[in-house]
């Protein structure tokens, strides 16, 4: 599919813009403005104040998510700041309404903030919100922000972080049943050592694959230079001591996963990969590599983040699904062990009797992917003990989700 | 009117909550997606970079605004902090829709920030929003924040301030006309030195009434005292060198304006005041004086902050309309001059042959208010120089601020 640069911009110019406010009351008297605004309105304030938990069923606070974004790394762009990065938080927005019906609302900070400046930034605002997202936030400032928010009260998630590595790890958990590997056996090298790369890199570690080799445009990463962006966390297991260049690491790997730039993975360095290689092409708009070519080059699966070939990996298969379950099961923070179902739950929409090396990862358009993601995130919080829900209300907590899905 | 606590309490749970996003343009397919989201939207972002001015053309930024609050004087009930005032921004929000179609979102922050912080939380949401409302932030901190934020690129707005300054000077202009008395002959005596009182005697003295008295519950306030709030500006003209209690105040006086609270005005101190004596008793719920005793005590004309009594003198005929000038002309900040239009384009809504006792500000259901308000505030604008447009362009934004107000 080939989109129009003027159509981009019609369809931007037409709003302008792409979400906008909606009363969820009727205000068409006086008595109901009394009700929504001023006196009455006080009694609601002083309930709150009372009981602080009553927010939640009381105001949209439950419903809502802050999407926030320095513009500090947009897109593929680079840094272009706040007001270039609004279309899209705008684009997000309306994605979490569509998908998931969550009321989110970009916030678009200055891109000069320091960590600290940004994590204050954060903390303040998160009285209004039910959760905090994350968007296009240069690393290594992504992964230092959020060691200071460690008390926040709320729901905190990097889409470029842990969003990506969900899905790509729903991507593998179903290229495994196809290639008939275990987690545990394998050599996945990751190319890109940014803020998705690390992530993917700490999924997967905590998913089980032992050996992870992570590069970057230099080559292989020694585990020093990881160990760098995470203070308290190795989360590089190249056990084999693998060193050189993305090609030496490629030698006998099982996965490859690029989250870097276009046209960098040689058909030669597929073809030195082990039997059944899967090899996920994710940079945009240019993949690492042409899937037609790394076919050709003997890959078994290849998958992208483009639409106009098989086995899109798209962040949007995630982040919908895992707040809308993180916010109905009330969430104080989003673990390791709530991606890992997210995964999960996404990899099982598609039955294993469906899966082949063009089907491995569900459309964005099926409505079990949000559902089932958002069940299944839920109801690992509740077990972890994250969720404001005991055990004994998962079904309130699944119903809640679904007729929030409904409305 | 009476209304229940449980009809309140009903009402914000029904949602829960009063506002939430909607979608301006489809999302449906996945050419849509890509038009809406990756890999389209890239487009718009490198627009917006390379002409700064596109982010008004392209993205929702020209009809949003920010209502931050810290809750730290929420309505009349004191410091209660950001989560209750959740209800209280969200209402806001849900008439800034209503009644001008602008789409406004609450920011609710710690009631713990100091002026430095809260003029860099506001100054570091301002790239995403087209204006900033300030709501129920506590004086003396509410002044001392604006010092601070002179180089904000959007209009910024103390509803509590500004706002009720201007509702109350056009309930004022009416007055004058029935009372056929001259802003320049008045004697006026506010009582309440907060953020209202302190503004409300500002935009008096800008249009023209040279004798204000301003007292709060200790008595008539020295002119130091009130400079303290203004660092670069004398705002009390206490021409007579009055001293003294409120009651000694308002000898002679011809109008006086509550915004302290209940039951605070004696009914002799109205006896004593000039004939065709002007009474605002604005506290909430409970007014300085009840209008009927006022009344009987030889007031003229009463007003209150109540929609059952006649006179309601509420901020809600002010801001959508502000909001609505300000915006669609794009001014970089709301001056005292277009906030003197807004009052007189307020009360300039009810005919003069209409104007009488109980008559003398519109109904806030009006069509005629909001819209009146914004063309004359942007036009305003437009002549004193702080609009995007030239004077060529009144036509265009006139065109524009009947056309959002018609959707």
């Amino acid at each position: 599919m080939s989109i129009k640069k003027n159509d981009i911009i019609k369809y931007h110019k037409n709003g302008p813009g792409k979400i906008e406010t909606r009363l969820k009351t009727p205000i068409n008297s006086r008595e109901e403005l009394s009700l929504a605004y001023t006196p009455g309105v006080a009694e609601v304030c002083k309930n709150i104040y009372k009981e602080p938990e009553k927010v939640y069923d009381l105001t949209s606070k439950g419903n809502t998510v802050a999407i926030l974004s320095d513009g500090s790394a947009l897109l593929g762009l680079g840094n272009l700041g706040p007001e270039p990065s609004i279309p899209v938080m705008e684009g997000k927005a309306a994605l979490f309404k569509k998908f998931a019906n969550i009321d989110a609302w970009p916030i678009c900070v200055k891109s000069s903030l320091n960590t600290q400046e940004l994590a204050f930034m954060i903390k303040n605002i998160s009285p209004g919100f039910g959760g905090i997202n994350l968007e296009d936030v240069a690393s290594p400032r992504c992964f230092e922000v959020e060691d200071e928010l460690s008390d926040l009260n709320v729901p905190y998630f990097h889409d470029d972080q842990q969003g990506t590595a969900v899905v790509v790890l729903a991507g593998i958990i179903n290229s495994l049943k196809i290639t008939k590997k275990n987690a545990s056996d394998l050599k996945v090298v990751i190319n890109g050592a940014g803020a998705a790369g690390v992530s993917i890199a700490e999924l997967l570690d905590y998913y089980g694959v032992e050996n992870i080799v992570l590069c970057d445009k230099e080559g292989v990463l020694k585990n020093d230079n990881v160990y760098h962006f995470r203070k308290n966390k190795m989360i590089c297991k190249n056990i084999e001591s693998v060193s050189g260049k993305l090609e030496d690491a490629l030698k006998g790997a099982d996965i490859f996963i690029g989250v870097s730039a276009g046209n960098v993975l040689k058909a030669d360095s597929i073809k030195k990969m082990n039997n059944k290689s899967v090899v996920f092409a994710l940079a945009n708009p240019e993949p690492e590599i042409n899937p037609l070519t790394a076919l050709e080059a003997g890959a078994f699966i290849v998958a992208t983040g483009r639409s106009d070939y098989p086995n899109q990996i798209n962040n949007l298969l995630g982040f919908p699904g895992i707040f809308r379950g993180a916010l109905d099961s009330r969430v104080n923070r989003i673990t390791r062990k709530m991606c890992i179902s997210a995964s999960r739950a996404l990899a099982d929409v598609l039955p294993e009797k469906f899966l082949n090396n063009n089907i491995i990862i569900p459309d964005v358009f099926d409505k079990n992917v949000v559902k089932n993601i958002a069940i299944k995130v839920a109801e690992t919080a509740i077990d972890e003990g994250v969720s404001y829900y005991s055990k004994n209300h998962k079904k309130k907590v699944r119903n809640k989700i679904l007729l929030n899905l409904s409305k």
